[in-house]
């Protein structure tokens, strides 16, 4: 049975010592936040996690939803009432306006929860996760009636919401969509088609199912441009805004799937099902990204928890298992043999994933944190500079930590060597949930791709500027510091990289735009070894101001992030040249072969 | 359903025109082995694996294997008529001695056809694989009368084999193991203990199985110097050498794995069984090394054929999946939407495979020529360099080409979106069937220490030099031929920089064992590198050989393996840089947190 103990102490590091969160009090809902309430916050989410969501985990992976003849679906068992108190708990709106019923925190503080609740069971985290997204795009496009309507029975959790875009031809590219949307009389629409692969699409958890549904209304431009954004409920609501009539959306089937057992992954069969038009018409897809940006920030989130709760298993059993002895001699000589921990190759996958798990979650802490300062902050310079950081980040934290999470997982695994095969131990469940997060909300590719085709170039290349002045100026800043220096110069060398990476881009990928789409992968996981080792940086600074103010020494948690960080300098962060070297040996071996010669 | 072509053409290129295989033709079984020969060999082979073996794959991972109540053991629908065929075929004897009803033919065509029968159903074919591995370690180790009492019913395939090592609470350290054996007056011994993870442990294949069994003689001594392997059957042998009184060894349960479904994964009890000691009392450990050295590379081809068919269904789809437009203009005007395979970071992803697996097919051939040349040359120093290098290149082969199997099913699978995570389309299949590569016969991290620890320094570091010398004669003998430059260049960096880490190892690894340790994977990879930028290499010069005598130019086979030779050069061989920075950095920042710390 896998364990798992939610970072309370390392997300207060990051929130309090390292973004210093007081200094956001004038934000709304920041006022709140205070250290002690974070910290009342985060203990309860670990509870809640820890006690409530990880028991239900393995079951929830060896029995899986079922699906039964008249479409209705199971979750499995303990799944209900884990959820019922999440959402009773206040989960589900803690960062949604109050005036919807929700607490108004920090959307910073509710990814901080997120990790803890994704660690422990993924699958199940998926139902809140898909209906924070869709309150998020309701919020921002609906009308006021649909604000009143549907908002606050979903940040109460009784209503759930999904996203409905791909199809059985299309995924990516959703210009090609067909379901289609026919304007009725009374305003509303009749929406036919089929969806797939669509995440809690159906299941036993609320009284009713929000699905917002990507169709194409009748008469309306081919291609991306004709596409609008649909409400759809399971059941329609009555004069009184309770559901009545069951509408005609219905699930055709769920997917076997690798992973995510627990949820259900649905094809949904819309029948000329009664659609509101959400936001603008051909403006849909516009309106889903706010979903879909969000969405992309909770699926990196997904990797992260799925590398700590494999790392925290990794070290438990390597603490335990005893097999060989130390090659500098025994260090349990009473014992038959060490356990595995005192082996370097051991601890070179332990120091791996921690060192890239807390700068992963600095890193998705700091976006978050940009994402509540573009939304609340009173200051537009400020706003945009967030929203400049958090455009450009949202691909790069989902695309690389999403990577990780399945590298780690299978990184984990590997360390109980046959036991971590078979599935009594739940270490493949963590390589198999861990592996759709870089699959879905726009696969990995993808987000390379809109990291070098979109959001670089965005506003004259505003962002990347403000991100490369940034950590330039933190080196600058810290060069003189004797003891910053051996982390700000391994920083330096990496954002030097960066820098030669994005020129390159700029002269060659005009040239040729497959110079670009050759680099794209290699130049985002650059930018997040940068990225990270950045949020390293940082954390050494603020370690370093800890143990000078009379913090704990030896051994302490400040000297270990030092350990850690010095780990990441030397092992992880000279891959920047490979990524270099490679993305700039351009398209051409790329392109050259004819189709057939594959 | 997936597909899958045996790579005939592109075997017989590495047989003929890379390694010689001609020159051969003076060693036992070579003389046949003539290129029409080994084309109709190779032809059969592919027949057998596509369509017999492959259309059984999605059957045994859908139904796995089932125990009953007895503790017998049924296997997937169609696996029996399957493996019947392989074994008519002559398969299982292909390389054993006539003597023995085998047909003496090279190993290295051996290991050729087993990639196409791992590719088109790894879980199958370990039934045959464990057996042909207890044949080589009962034909090296048993007496006259143990030969022709077991060899030839394991070479008809009427009786397979086992290898039984692990226990539960001791895997990598076998020192630890616990089962015993007592003496009987007549000779034999009395087997009792537990084994765990015994692959094709029990099934309904056939009418006996060897179990090749690791224990303890009462009063032996401790740790490895005191283990001995014994041959118990699963039935007992009448005195005309049929099977007859069922031993006193059964399978207790059967794992529920990630993978490999198909093949029973077994705990097996002991209970006072009959065994024959096999080789010399105390000797065991050094037998079944035979076995696992032989499994080793065996495992490694699982690690190639596992890429090799994921990366042939990755090629489909891209070739068919409509989804977006070439960055350069449409390549499909007539259609919706261009096939993916037109998207340069798509065929980053088909390239990078196939770079690996045509000089991972390469690598392993040379390899198993090398186990070819020890065993039959009859020139003494021919026998003791081949010997050299096949035990040097043993770890490295398991290592590398499991690791990068895996990586590369799961390239292949993010290829098909979503559609890769439900497993109708069978990628996750690949995805979850390689991962077991990584840890059996030695996880990983065991091979890379296997490397430095012992491999490297063993005679002085005699076939280490060798090969460095080989390599770099390659290097100056093509360094004038403009044609090659390109190629000897890049192989010569990736030499140096081995040459560096081995340098670095030799004067750190002494001093401190845990830098060799921390080293180890880092070196494994590196060494992997420069093994397969060397097949690259020596392939360039095969093609550009054939390009001058007239062979077809542009687009053809030859020109191809050119630009598929660059892409290695520029993509793939930079990592060395990294691999040698990393390990450089020592085990100090490893090695310094407490356990607690983690």
């Amino acid at each position: 049975m896998p364990i798992y103990q939610a970072p309370v102490r390392d997300t207060l590091f990051v929130l309090n010592e390292v973004l210093g969160f007081e200094r956001y009090s004038n934000l709304p809902g920041f006022a709140d936040a205070t250290p002690d309430m974070l910290e009342a916050i985060l203990a309860e989410g670990a509870k809640l996690a820890e006690n409530v969501m990880l028991p239900t985990n393995r079951a929830g992976d060896m029995e899986g939803c079922t699906r039964h003849e008249d479409g209705s679906v199971t979750t499995p068992s303990g799944f209900k009432e884990a959820y019922r108190q999440y959402c009773e708990g206040g989960w589900m709106g803690l960062a949604v306006p109050e005036e919807y019923g929700g607490q108004g925190l920090p959307y910073a503080l509710h990814n901080a929860v997120g990790e803890y609740m994704a660690s422990a069971n993924m699958a199940l985290l998926m139902y809140p996760g898909l209906t924070q997204g869709a309150i998020a795009a309701i919020h921002q496009h609906g009308s006021d009636e649909q604000k009143q309507t549907w908002l606050p029975k979903m940040v109460e959790g009784s209503w759930t919401g999904t996203m409905n875009l791909t199809e059985p031809h299309c995924g990516t590219d959703l210009g090609l969509l067909r379901t289609r949307a026919a304007a009725a009389a009374d305003g509303t629409y009749r929406i036919s088609g089929q969806k797939i692969f669509i995440s809690a699409g159906e299941h036993d958890m609320a009284d009713n199912i929000v699905h917002l549904v990507l169709a194409r209304i009748e008469g309306a431009p081919e291609g991306v441009k004709g596409i609008s954004l649909f409400i759809v409920p399971k059941f329609l609501l009555d004069d009184a805004g309770n559901p009545k009539d069951r509408n005609a959306v219905s699930c055709g089937s769920i997917e076997e799937k690798m992973g995510i057992h627990g949820n259900a992954t649905c094809v949904m069969n819309y029948d000329e099902a009664t659609g509101y038009l959400l936001g603008q018409e051909n403006g849909g897809l516009k309106a889903m990204f706010v979903m879909m940006n969000e969405a992309r920030l909770g699926v990196g989130l997904q990797g992260l928890s799925q590398s700590e709760a494999a790392y925290q298993n990794a070290v438990a059993y390597a603490k335990e298992r005893l097999q060989g002895r130390s090659l500098t001699g025994p260090k349990a000589p009473d014992k038959k043999a060490d356990p595995i921990i005192v082996h370097p190759d051991v601890r070179r996958n332990l120091m791996t994933m921690k060192a890239w798990n807390e700068a992963g979650r600095a890193f998705m802490l700091w976006t978050a944190l940009k994402s509540d300062i573009a939304h609340r902050s009173p200051d537009e310079t400020d706003r945009q500079t967030a929203d400049d950081l958090l455009g450009l980040m949202t691909p790069v934290l989902k695309g690389v930590l999403t990577d990780k999470g399945f590298e780690h997982a299978a990184m984990a695994q590997q360390l109980f060597g046959g036991h971590g095969y078979i599935e009594e131990h739940g270490m493949s469940q963590f390589v198999r949930d861990a592996r759709i997060a870089m699959i879905y909300e726009g696969a990995n590719g993808i987000q390379a791709l809109d990291l070098v085709g979109r959001k670089l170039a965005l506003n004259g290349g505003r962002a990347v500027q403000t991100f490369f002045k940034e950590v330039g100026d933190f080196c600058e800043e810290n060069r003189a510091d004797e003891k910053m220096a051996p982390f700000t110069k391994g920083l330096k060398k990496g954002l030097n990289d960066l820098q030669a990476a994005t020129m390159w881009l700029m002269q060659n990928g005009m040239k040729n735009p497959d110079n670009a789409g050759a680099a794209s992968t290699d130049y985002m996981h650059l930018f997040g070894l940068v990225v990270l080792g950045y949020m390293w940086a940082q954390m050494v600074k603020a370690a370093q101001g800890a143990l000078a103010n009379g913090a704990n020494g030896s051994g302490s948690f400040y000297e270990t992030k030092l350990v850690t960080a010095r780990y990441f300098m030397e092992r992880v962060m000279p891959e920047t040249a490979t990524h270099l070297a490679r993305l700039s040996s351009g398209a051409e071996t790329m392109m050259a072969l004819p189709a057939e010669a594959f």
